[in-house]
């Protein structure tokens, strides 16, 4: 019991720091990608910005990890924040976390499970997206025979490639933007999967209950 | 029960007013885009019915609000009709609730859970397509370099995109074209999954029920 | 009672002559499309089989029907039927009933409910996408400007277009093509995501079960 | 009870040399394709080297059976084996097999039902691409007029089709290739479906349990 409130005391003391950590992880990388007449020293000051917060993420996951005083076990229990950690770009949703916990304080968590799941689900791909279509836009735009020439094109070819629609009027050519496209795929269509999935349960639970009303009314 | 009471009367009697207004705002954004010879008095009057339609749903969503008296959880249980208020293309399900409306009175209503969520699900996707198609061609038929040229290019176009099969023979190429194909991906998928979801869970009961009426049949 | 009695033995003696006149019927519509050289008085004979076949179907139905003495409540509890009577070309499915009814006879039905499903959905997509790839040859092998010229790239075509890869390789350009494309990803979509759906559900019981008895293996 | 651990011990003593066996196969028939300098003598030792290991699964598959003395209800119970007996590029999957194996002598297996559904059909659907893309890629690369020339691409077009995305800047174009793509979308998407299923359905255990323990943590 000592054990967990210490490990919840962490949690509420790093909420905050952590969220702004998370966000200027993401503009170091964007800026990084993004900003093409940025003078070479800014460029090594959003690397080391990158690194950094990095580092703070996986500093807060070892405490906690030793924390919990679990060993390996706490890996597979843990397994959303172990992913978060090996995949740094989805690191914004600790922004999500936060909303939650400001809402936790003012009694319930506001969403139903679906809608969670939703949420964080769809949170996740459109960073992901956004990570991805960065990472793609910096191996193409420069490299012969390649379509993907603007980052509002690597945005749209990133939607088109989430919704599986795939039309085919830009794709990667080089061996890593090839790569980042791939593991966009594999990750992505799982998330959105999650989401349709979780709209469509929603959506059939929604109408479950429409019709218990309904009936409800009608005995009256 | 006052309340409830009085949300009932309201709801019964702007049923069919609102179903009549739910085909002028399509049929009015319609004519708008899709008949290049109307003189210019009659395009603004399709603006201003438009806008006035949508202006009655607003105002029908407000007086129910405020009848419920639940203040903000009123949005969240009735996500629903929210959405439908944000994308008025979506309107003119109302005919379906219409539909059901009338069948109440002839007793129990007809179709089952399964069957209602692909009937909603399925008219909104082909709603949402039909104005879908209705956007980007409007910003695509001139645009230079374009291939969606008609509007049967354009709804051709929608089917491959919502199927997610996506050809590529034909896609947009304009910044506002993209953006209403990246909703129109967003929204369609989610509801031609429930569709897809439904009708897996609907085929999964009919032959659950087929083999228990054989098995009951084998035992006579 | 009586009536089941009646409907049980009619279905009986029916099944097999009803078997024949569905492979009937997809053979007559498919020499038709197919053979090319062959002279008019016989092409004449396909499409009078075909309909003569349909039509039989048609009185299969309306005596089932009335036999039932359930009036409009037997269209709907007999969805499957309907469906089937609608769109002939997936009137070969008799067959997977005539197996059926084989199997029936020893015993209880072998396949489990999501075998069923698979196998039903499954076979129910291979003959819609053969009917698919038939239409769509007949209307674009002629058409100026098409790519689709052989029943073999017709045949690609559909896979394609079922698996949802579309890879825009090829594609149908005429009006009938683009209708029979439409209608093709309507149907067989919704059927191979039962397909997919049942086989997941499928894959997780038989883990489910593995566990389980390993489990039961363990404690010995 | 006899019989059963018969089979057990059998099991237990093939594990090894049958997982052997199993990269064994993979190696020769990559091998047999991708090593284009090879001399003949070893190109008939690769294809002499799968001929056998496919063999060796065979009697595996014939000795259980016998053991079991189910007749052909051992096919029907036991359908994974099966499958992965028709299909050898998925023997791999035996190492799977191995690794929980030696999990079971530490206690019970690791991985929650979610978890191994989805490694497993995860592992089978890489295994099946990285096949079908030496597949593709042999009948492919020098053909006239087909766009896949170096392996790099052929995997590239694997991931573009067991995605569903389908650009189409890569198709086949021989009979052969066909063949194998349409094998490749049958078999890949449903195992990619009963993945990212899984997938939702434990992302949603996920924060079910997230909310209960929560709500726990609430009430002290």
């Amino acid at each position: 019991m000592e054990d967990q409130s210490h490990e919840e005391r962490w949690r509420q003391r790093t909420e905050i720091p952590l969220a702004v950590a998370s966000l200027l992880f993401l503009g170091a990388y964007a800026t990084r990608v993004l900003a093409h007449g940025l003078p070479q020293p800014w460029r090594d000051v959003c690397v080391v910005v990158a690194l950094a917060t990095w580092a703070l993420f996986a500093v807060d996951y070892a405490v906690r990890w030793r924390m919990s005083g679990l060993g390996l076990k706490y890996v597979r229990t843990h397994g959303l924040d172990t992913l978060v950690l090996l995949l740094p770009l989805l690191r914004p949703l600790r922004v999500v976390r936060l909303y939650e916990a400001v809402q936790m304080r003012h009694g319930e968590p506001r969403l139903t499970l679906y809608a969670r799941v939703m949420v964080y689900a769809g949170l996740s791909a459109v960073l992901l997206g956004f990570s991805g279509a960065l990472a793609v836009y910096q191996h193409e735009h420069a490299a012969p025979g390649a379509n993907i020439r603007t980052f509002g094109d690597a945005v749209w070819w990133t939607c088109t490639t989430l919704s599986t629609v795939g039309y085919g009027d830009l794709a990667p050519v080089t061996f890593v933007g090839r790569l980042v496209a791939i593991g966009l795929m594999a990750c992505g269509l799982g998330l959105l999967g999650a989401v349709t999935g979780s709209f469509s349960s929603w959506l059939i639970q929604v109408f479950t209950l429409e019709g218990d009303k309904r009936e409800q009314r009608g005995r009256h």
